[in-house]
């Protein structure tokens, strides 16, 4: 069986190296890294990963500052606030959570942040920063799945990297970021969709294939070359009448029928997810670095 | 032997049907759309493609407005023009023609340029939308090589595109802009560059093969399989006696050994390089109806 890769575990190692870069820096600046979020409405998701946020920063002793909004805002309370954050020399990264409300423009708002505070990496400026080659933050999920290869020994540079979506969050991001000509980078990038033919021919070419198209459990082991490295971004409920919740989580990947032929696997929950946290969190002390004119 | 596909008689055409929409466009706004163009210093290429693109707003009745300015100028000088182009009512385009000499950060000056004029699409918000999927403006040759392709009748949707090079201005913005889920787009995209190991088997898995890494021929016979769709991005100069100018022109492609394999294939000159200065005429003409509220 191939090895498990422990995002759990990984994540926790990141978040004690910050702590300590935190605790520092916090004494050399003579203030913390300040993160600011916005929620907006009561989507239970979204509370829910709110609530890791706030916990992280706990931990990490990074100040934060929770903006919560009902879900009626009007576009202009919002705008308000999101300028307000930008002003604030005590935050560092803003974080405006998604979805938003229908009534609400996401793509107009997002763009209201500072991209020098903009840790979620979805500002425009900092997509095409990330796509030209000089990046100023990576969006957080491409970042700890890079993370997360990097810190089980899995080369990158010359590899043959196989996205299969291509959200804007995910799999788009994770492509530019991959085939830069760079450290931890450098690969071969190739992005399948909805559109692809043959699809399990291409995923068969994969040194390391990555599932990010939100479908349960749709990559399967005829689609997996032996020694395959497999990350699998997905997070999909699936009916499961012997649990209490009614429903059970998977990834976009078989992971039953997968685990025997890839040399190292992702696990959902427990895989990519608990890195996204970790990847704010350290691209808020990267914002808090670059805002003081400290090296990174 | 493969269908050449004929760059130089493909970029008359869409100039021939731009030409009649400015036509248009002008009586109705009261005013022509405005190229202008910026070039610093006196580099022999640079002045022929400036000359190309006077010659092409010529030939379209587009009005265009020239800065040369001397090879030491400073930088305020160049960001001052840059401004007085951005505030330019008559200015609906501007053209920055790279490189710029050494003392000048073509980053930030490219940066300088309103994105809503940027119609060489390398400014980084207009990056960052083209990935996003929500492009203003696509720069020009990766927009010139879709064109090519959908004019000579090939269906790009679902096919396998094997990018080889991935500079910030071909590679890179071609692979975010074929892998959007829209029409003349969605197609398979793969980055392939010179880290890429077994380049051959990459390459012949192409449906589509386009050849950006600038080494002279370096796309041979034994890297295309039959009927392959082959665009040669490609301008090298290599020595000839037989010229007069001691030198002749060729692409990244072998084009003697490919044509018999390609099903179809650009040739160089007369394939990708007449399309761009088609392309920047179009992004101007885009730009030129985005300014006055007309339908794209």
């Amino acid at each position: 069986m191939g090895e498990i890769i422990d995002g759990k575990r990984i994540a926790e190692a990141i978040r004690g190296e910050l702590k300590a870069e935190v605790e520092s820096l916090t004494e050399k600046v003579g203030r913390a890294p300040g993160l600011g979020v916005i929620l907006v409405g009561d989507n239970p998701a979204s509370k829910v990963y709110v609530r890791h946020k706030r916990r992280a920063c706990e931990e990490l002793k990074v100040f934060s500052e929770e903006s919560l909004l009902e879900k009626d805002a009007p576009e202009e309370r919002l705008r308000k606030r999101i300028e307000e954050l930008n002003a604030d020399e005590k935050i560092d990264g803003i974080l405006l959570q998604l979805p938003l409300p229908d009534h609400l423009d996401e793509d107009a708002m997002v763009s209201l942040i500072e991209p020098a505070k903009d840790v979620d990496g979805f500002h425009k400026l900092n997509l095409g920063r990330l796509l030209w080659g000089r990046e100023l933050f990576v969006a957080c999920t491409p970042l700890g799945i890079q993370q997360l290869l990097l810190r089980s020994g899995v080369e990158i540079e010359g590899k043959h990297v196989v996205i299969v979506g291509r959200s804007n969050i995910v799999g788009k991001p994770l492509a530019a970021f991959l085939m830069q000509k760079k450290a931890g980078a450098n690969a071969t990038v190739t992005v399948c969709h909805s559109r692809t033919k043959n699809l399990a021919e291409v995923t068969r070419s994969a040194d390391i294939l990555v599932a990010a198209m939100g479908r349960a459990r749709a990559i399967t082991a005829d689609m997996v070359r032996s020694g395959t490295v497999v990350i699998d971004v997905g997070i999909n409920r699936i009916p499961d009448e012997s649990r209490k919740s009614g429903y059970r989580l998977v990834g976009d990947v078989d992971f039953d029928g997968v685990k025997d032929i890839a040399s190292k696997i992702t696990p959902v929950p427990g895989g990519v997810g608990p890195m996204t946290i970790a990847m704010l969190m350290s691209n808020t002390v990267r914002s808090f670095k670059m805002r003081n004119g400290i090296e990174l």
